[in-house]
């Protein structure tokens, strides 16, 4: 079936005359992007026409009604028979008409009590809440992926930089694991916002509340919902929930987006740690040899969408008085198209890190066989013989100087050497050096030493069960 | 007819073994939005075309065919039969792929001496240069509505505000007129900007240039370009023009953004300065009463939304090593929102000026009659006494306090009154503080002055011919 | 006292042979707006101190006169003695030079164990952890501004706008608690970001932990943070507490401009909502009559502020490659005006609201009887006798439409002409639409019926006592 | 001197009893940062006070002396001996009343016929002129370091990237032209952007003119601006200027950034493509070895830094009605920072380019050897030999697959190996291949070919004379 094609002044009040300017009925209507929320709207009716049954508003019958009508809607959307056009305006009245000329005169009683304003924003929270649910569910899998890498490598070195320069060679799990605490940190964000997503505004009416003696909390456990909105003008034009939740996925895009540039770097042919499998490289339209990590790219070059969505979002709010405002349609698509993003890109990455690239370890070897990211272990053996750090550090600065101009690295001077540089040096200078051991002594709570670093690994295991 | 589902892993060269993981083919697809750019694609390759042949890269014969194959392309494209599939990965492929199977092995040279990279280039700046046009058009249409309404109310007084509150009066023309200047500079800033977007990337290659002996001035001017670019690796990865073209279009949302919260404030009933028409105002679902300016507010809703976008630009373009990433591809989305938002808010807007509302001169009028906003001119009126401006300025401040108190207005101060002020008053100081003469004496160039705003208005008129 | 201007390659060790160009010296220095962090940095480097001579990294002599000495520079610095230049670079070079002129050799042993990536780490985690209790601190105090208000409001009536049309009469109470809802909410954020901030990121190291047996959780225990990083290299280079910071910043930000932009509206002469005292009113420098609303037009202006702060520092983030990188200097500036000024406009909109306006009561009493914000009160109405909503809606939407014409307002109609438009109108129906009455009669949950307001202030009054 | 401490009412009109409460005395001033327009603001009211003069609103004499008294002013403040407190309020008011000192009762004439809104609008595009002029003199620094490099780099040979993949080998004085391209856009969109922002707003008044006869053209012309605004709303209420002189500046930092994206990786030890000198690096506080890259990495941070202006200044504007509304105070510390950050950004990325570091050249000739970035050239060289391009591509492909597998570079394929792959191969197909012939070969219009490379070096040697 498809929707009449009434007359859009039917839609308000007999207040107006003429009909909508056709350019300006398209530039208003949302329907295109808002029917995504059809079913969460068609389960926040089904909500309110029981509350409305169950405090004697309408009788049960009519509840009952309308309950079914509204399910007949949702089985005639996912069998792809309900697709209303312009004329509807939003997802609302195209279920409302809809209803009507299902279930007929009791369909126009569904409104009663209810605004538009609180409608809306009782289906965008519903939404809302079930995409952070979905997303929280892909950053676990996404860490099981990382988790998985880890334990594998918690052996394997790789060069830790700072300022992309080599500083000091750590375990590559160490590394991996750090992603894993900033996406634990945004699994637990999201929770925490979820609190606010998950409050009911149903029943702030317009923006005052209604003379109908509703009864709000029936109807927010109903959807399982947390609390009520307090205040009914804050219910209807708060949209606080949906900036923080821009926010968190901004984060979770830096995280994403930091790992990528990571991913490119370590695929480049000058660092070589990591090989791309087919399955997730492209080519060149020209040049035959390419082989090109498009999937972090793509997700880098996505990080500035959600932050534009953030960014459009606060733009939005700015200023308006209170309380529902037509500016706060423009919500609607930069929330979508930020969840949307966010879950695309963490299944493109957890399937990148699952199956698409392979680290290339015996170059890691090389890798960290070949610096002077071992200096610090040199002033820390200085100091712990009782030569303040601070001179202990100048004096290895040195010697890197000249074994740079010499073309050698620290593990080819001489004992002579190194004592004529401090006499506390012995023997046992070339252990400390080794690379294995610079990262196994690093043995500090949250270190990379490979003690820790199980220990870390375990600890990140159990928390991952958590719900 | 559609295309065939031909495995992915024939895009690229035979490097490859296995192929993409369809979710990845999915993530990196940008046929959904890219097919907008189909029809400057086909222009772009058919001038491509011409130049192989004219260059005897290719045969004449092979030249005419493919701009032949292309042009079919094109027919079957607006008839609705060229619908590719996320297989086709990109319009370019889609469009590569068809071509071969219209004309043949030729199709497989076209793409001799090019590369994506400087193709969608080529695209993404023909369909830029395009939209600029109808977008200055339709500044154009706006304008002209503005100096019609404009020359109804040269004499029509309305108050001029700083800090929302009552400043001087001015007429209702030159508020107007200001919004003229403001769009004139949108219609300038957009033209120059075009300079720089009607730069041919085409010849470019992958980075470097190509070892065929083409000849991109040629291609360029098939293409009323205006020049071409001098450095082939800036040539496929500036994307300035797009962040201009948003930096300007995000100017023209500032602009209408302002006229919409004065349309707003304008509209409600503390002001009444005009009222909405039913063919541009939109009613509630709950209050039988309401008449919204829904318009004005969605125009300044989607504002942010240029913002982001013009933000997600930026943070796209930050730090990319040259020359092309595939992060690029986030270039698109970005824009044609833009494009089209600006585009419709501009309609929108045109439509609400022009059959949308109507100035409550009565009100209005009223309005100038009420206040102190002539105050100013009192102070000016001592001023040209010689009454050191600073001095006047203090003492008129002094009157306004005590008539607040005596709930009196300027004009219902007695001469003796005046002259206690300051001897200075002369009965000729009712003349000066009339609206109407407040108005007349700011005769100032540019400022609200009848005469001034008559020539202004002329003066506009003449500027708005200009193309 | 003053620094010795030391040459700066002093900073670095002895690799380096030559100096700092001097413009990269200015360049590269932070001092000049980490200096706001001294007193930070001293509290985190004397429990360093206390740590190492805890676990014997240096003796306990040596912890304590590292204290002492460091206590000094305190002194010193609140005393305007301690003036570090440029050549110092940053303040944690600045105070470790001083300490070790203070203190002798063993100021060189500071360091041990520690890198200034962790250490600025965790002065910005004490810096924003202090300044969220003051921030926090500060929205108690406008919420106890706006609940006196509210007190003295409740029976106060002033039109409910939505699209800034009269909607329905509501509570003053109703409104200002609006704000309390909202500043509620970032009272909260604010406490569940603090969680993330308080998180010690000492003993990280550089990147990778250290090779001394540190003890974190006993340095951790000292500066009350209430956990440490995990993983050394997330420990520093993690931001996301800066960038939640100013996300909650923003919202607050927002919250207040929808406020700034509500007094503005009232303080105009259309509205005469609210007069301001001259406290908070500013004049203009020409015109002598203008009081002007100039605190909430800054802290309207100043919300872009704040949102370009967590931009900034989005785009500061993405992409960035582990562990540390120099860029990550560029997010103090951000963090420090973004405190500083969501704090001036808490404060600015205190004073406003507790000593700067006056509600007019006599003009929002007239402004209620003078409109058709009782229409849904007759939808609703005929409602309750069994009319349906949607045909209810209808109805009065043509007797607006009438009597707008006619010239006349509801309360104008006889009830002949009630019961010509539905023979269900009653004389009761004058009842149900007195602004008291169509206030009072919102009592549903968060409504605005008076009941509902009292309860809600009581609510709101305990719960502002929480913390 | 100082400014006495005269009681902030003064300010204004003596319509105002009491003063300023001093916390908002505080958060309104604008004294702390506006003070640095002081020059511009004393230049621009010598202007207005000639034209009073001139146009007899005030006498010849009392002209010369207004001039006089702001010169003395001038050098007051250029010997530190003008140093007004905040309750100046800013700095317009700051210098009236220090004239008003120096001059006596005629310093109260100055304000004649001018406002603060029009004033300040003066003083700020004077000054943004002024720096406009500055950084366009900067940028043409940056580009004569970059065409030295790239004259004596025309032959060396570097990698080049697509997707961070090596793509062709190209010249790097190629490579340096791109940059030399981007910011010659930077500065011709800074000339155009300055025709707009040298527009004078003065005589504009507060908002609608004024009453005297003034002589806008005049004051304009002494102060060398372009042109007048037309409309007086518009002259005090706009600020498209500055929006848009913080989108150059954003592509100038989008530019600096990749080009400091490129230096960093180039500073890596994996590229090793560059060596940092000692005086445009630093260490590290713990890692004896470290030279980190911190002016390229702080230039890339300060990137998002003036993103977040232009964010900044769009939200400021966005929806304020007309004219002139106290948030536009808040367009001054971005613009002032905006151009600071920019300033130094290209000060420091010039010094680092002509001084603090070096290519490796060694380095880069082994790295253009070690790959197969010729493979294009093999797929060019069948296609002209008549192969379809698309098919020639694909059967490079295979053999790259192959090479890889077998650990072989292209060129050491034998002869056989390549008439296997395709008859066409003939044995010119080894210097086809070898990298100084493959760079050489792109001789296309803006490719890589070193002759297209001199000549391109020639013309921008040639354009960076214009001014």
């Amino acid at each position: 079936m498809t929707q009449a094609n009434q007359p859009s002044t039917q839609t308000w009040s007999q207040r107006f005359e003429s009909t909508l300017h056709p350019a300006i009925a398209d530039f208003n209507a949302s329907i295109h992007f808002d029917i995504q929320l059809i079913e969460y709207d068609l389960t926040g009716s089904q909500a309110h026409a029981e509350m409305l049954a169950k405090t004697g508003i309408i009788s049960a019958d009519e509840g009952a009604e309308l309950v079914r009508g509204l399910e007949q809607i949702r089985q005639e959307y996912r069998q792809g028979n309900f697709t209303p056009g312009t004329d509807a305006e939003d997802v609302h009245f195209a279920v409302e008409r809809r209803l009507t000329e299902l279930v007929g005169d009791v369909g126009k009683k569904l409104h009663t009590a209810r605004s538009r304003n609180d409608q809306v924003g009782t289906d965008t929270r519903l939404y809302l809440r079930d995409q952070i649910q979905q997303i929280r569910q892909q950053i676990r899998q996404f860490q099981e992926v990382l988790l998985s890498l880890a334990s594998q490598h918690v052996r394997t070195l790789i060069p830790g930089y700072t300022h992309l320069q080599r500083a000091q060679p750590i375990s590559l799990a160490h590394h991996l694991l750090a992603y894993f605490e900033m996406t634990q940190r945004d699994w637990q964000r999201l929770g925490e916002i979820c609190q606010r997503v998950n409050i009911s505004p149903l029943g702030s009416g317009a923006l005052a509340g209604t003379t109908f003696p509703i009864d709000r909390h029936f109807a927010a456990e109903r959807l399982n919902f947390g609390g009520v909105y307090a205040n009914s003008l804050d219910g209807v034009s708060d949209r606080d929930f949906a900036i923080e939740f821009l926010c968190a996925a901004s984060l979770i895009m830096v995280h994403l987006s930091r790992l990528s540039e990571e991913v490119i770097l370590w695929a480049s042919q000058e660092f070589s740690f990591v090989s791309l499998k087919d399955s997730c490289a492209t080519g060149s339209s020209i040049m035959p040899q390419k082989k090109n990590p498009d999937v972090p790219e793509l997700v880098r070059g996505k990080t500035g969408r959600v932050f534009g969505h953030l960014q459009a979002m606060l733009v939005l709010m700015k200023g308006l008085p209170l309380a529902y405002n037509k500016d706060l349609q423009e919500d609607k698509e930069a929330l979508f198209d930020g969840v949307k993003t966010v879950k695309v890109c963490l299944e493109a990455m957890t399937i990148l890190l699952s199956e698409g690239l392979e680290f290339q370890t015996a170059r890691l070897t090389e890798a960290v066989n070949e610096d002077f990211s071992n200096a610090t272990d040199v002033a820390d053996y200085l100091a712990k013989k009782g030569v303040p750090f601070r001179e202990a550090y100048g004096l290895v600065g040195k010697v890197v100087k000249t074994s740079l101009a010499a073309n050698k690295l620290l593990k080819d001077l001489t004992l002579d050497e190194w004592k004529d540089l401090h006499p506390a040096f012995e023997a046992d200078v070339y252990d400390a050096i080794a690379p294995e051991q610079v990262v196994s002594a690093r043995n500090s709570y949250g270190g990379t030493g490979f003690e820790q670093v199980q220990k870390a690994l375990e600890d990140a295991q159990k928390r991952v069960k958590e719900e």
